[in-house]
């Protein structure tokens, strides 16, 4: 375990927006930019938390790449649909918001489907998706980003790790929440490998060739990563499958960039994100509903266990005890973190002066 | 390759109607269940197509265990979302008819979801969502199912292979077809590796303590199917995450059966599915759409391929070709298959006698 450090919730939020403000992204963007990044860390997803700030959401307001400040656009609408534009502001206040409608949406008419184009890196898929939650609706949220994984029998980076996220609401247990790249694993994770000095498994990534590769230098230089299912063989076509189907919805339906166009370093990122809510009660009793989702979750956590194993996992479940104890002990940042933000916070001026509340080794 | 026996197309859903019909299915119903049947055959998945004729739906409608005819049932219905109610007849009439009435309220609302419960198995998923292509839509399609599959860290058969089908139209180009059990293959393709006495790939399948085994039998006998992605360290968690949100939407939103309850030989299956539907232009002009989904297709597949690879397929497009060759040259069906139809024929009084147009190697 990398040694982290603790760090009051509450504190940590106030400094991200303070930075955010610094670029003059006014108050309540900041704070809802805050919070998506925050929860990232809360919830063990640092690769999409404050370690970003300056690197990817610093730079760009400062290179004007991605505005502080736009309002949402409407291009189209009907009681169920609406397609956005976000101005090429930040992702995260322009998501929450596409999100509102689709859930106000969703109320009136059963569901909803929302896109949302011209929009910047929004942070945790799953942050938009368990919005519903608290309105007792089915929340789903996807987005496209920059071009990163192969496609089968390819070997060059045409598709983002395109996550999709789904949050359904339950009774007396914790919610699901899947929130997952359709990639194997996310390119950070490679890079990890990488710093370790260690091979990564077979079927993570690809080198030039399209070949699979164990050495993370293969994938990072000129290779790519695999879909979610790797190989052939173990059908990765159907991880392709889905990170094209992302890219159909966030991309070509939403009228963003789609393919290789997403992101790049010197032009607006133009990503598109999708957001879907459903009513429950639409289909049957919310009670009844509920009910049979305790069943099922109960079914699949009392099963028999893989010899070995101790626990069977719902999604969300592991992210939900970890944003606990964030909020009991502190969200744990790595050491590296924490330098990115004393630099990130002395660039824009707003300083970055937190004292941990611990550390855990 | 296996040696098939090619038949006319019209000539077997002509006998499959007919079988339909001696067990009292009325004609509409039987030539909707034998052209999903046949068209499975047709497009190469011949796990879902008429080799199950007599051992699933045959044995099932002689029991009693399905009903021949069923009204479709409305519990409740808002202008974007339905849902119905099978009365335990036939998947594939029921399930075509929801389809339709998904596409309808899509056409009014910009998009449907519907929701079909005390169903049946209702053959290829891609069927349905294929039927929204007809009429410029975005269908998606999918089905809770039998267990087969264990959660990761458990051992025992608690999600149906749960598949999802998603088709979007395209321009110039096919559409995007894309039609995947969420585990990584269904357990035909162990039993055919059983049959020819091969060990299955690491990772397909579990044995009875819930560990990776390359024995077919330890999977058949007390074991599982793996769910996409295979072992944690491959992300296998997500693919469990794809069968239970499909458990969710056609089991618990359906109001059907759901993980361990689905199916049964003894009782009726309870099988849920849900359908929705999406109008393109209710987001974006279709020109544009349709446009940008050529560019996206034709940037894939032009893309620089895996040395020693010819070709990026498109999801759907192997499919397509094998159906316009089983159009031109004849469905091709197994030996075993042709078998089997005969004894379906024989016990239910609508002899097969087609006439092989030819056969492949």
């Amino acid at each position: 375990m990398t040694r982290m450090l603790l760090f009051n919730s509450t504190e940590l939020r106030a400094f991200v927006a303070h930075f955010f403000e610094t670029y003059g992204v006014p108050a309540a963007d900041a704070a809802i930019a805050a919070d998506v990044l925050v929860a990232a860390d809360e919830r063990g997803v640092e690769s999409h938390g404050v370690i970003r700030l300056k690197s990817y959401y610093g730079s760009r307001l400062s290179a004007g790449l991605m505005l502080p400040q736009a309002e949402l656009r409407t291009l189209a609408e009907t009681p169920a649909t609406l397609a956005l534009d976000a101005g090429n502001t930040l992702g995260q206040p322009a998501a929450y918001r596409a999100m509102q409608r689709c859930m106000e949406k969703a109320h009136q008419s059963g569901l909803a489907l929302v896109t949302l184009r011209n929009s910047n890196h929004y942070g945790i898929a799953g942050y938009y998706a368990m919005m519903a939650l608290e309105q007792g609706l089915i929340g789903i949220s996807s987005t496209n980003s920059q071009p990163l994984v192969a496609p089968t029998y390819g070997r060059t980076r045409l598709l983002g790790t395109n996550p999709i996220a789904v949050a359904v609401p339950a009774g007396r247990n914790r919610p699901y929440v899947l929130d997952m790249a359709t990639s194997i694993v996310p390119i950070g994770r490679v890079t990890v490998f990488k710093q370790r000095g260690e091979d990564i498994p077979a079927g993570w990534g690809v080198d030039g060739d399209g070949h699979v590769t164990t050495d993370p230098d293969q994938v990072l230089n000129g290779g790519a990563l695999m879909p979610l299912g790797g190989v052939d063989l173990m059908r990765g076509y159907k991880g392709y499958g889905l990170a094209l189907l992302v890219d159909l919805f966030c991309g070509v339906l939403a009228g963003a960039g789609f393919g290789s166009q997403v992101g790049g370093t010197d032009r607006p990122a133009n990503v598109g994100h999708c957001f879907a809510a459903v009513r429950v009660d639409a289909f049957r009793p919310a009670a009844e509903f509920l009910s049979d989702m305790d069943a099922l979750i109960e079914e699949l956590k009392n099963a028999p266990k893989e010899l070995g194993q101790e626990r069977i996992y719902i999604h969300g479940e592991k992210e939900f005890e970890r944003a606990e104890a964030a909020r009991l002990n502190g969200v744990p940042l790595m050491e590296a973190t924490v330098a990115a933000l004393r630099s990130a916070g002395r660039e824009s001026g707003a300083p970055f002066d937190l004292t941990p509340l611990g550390e855990t080794a």
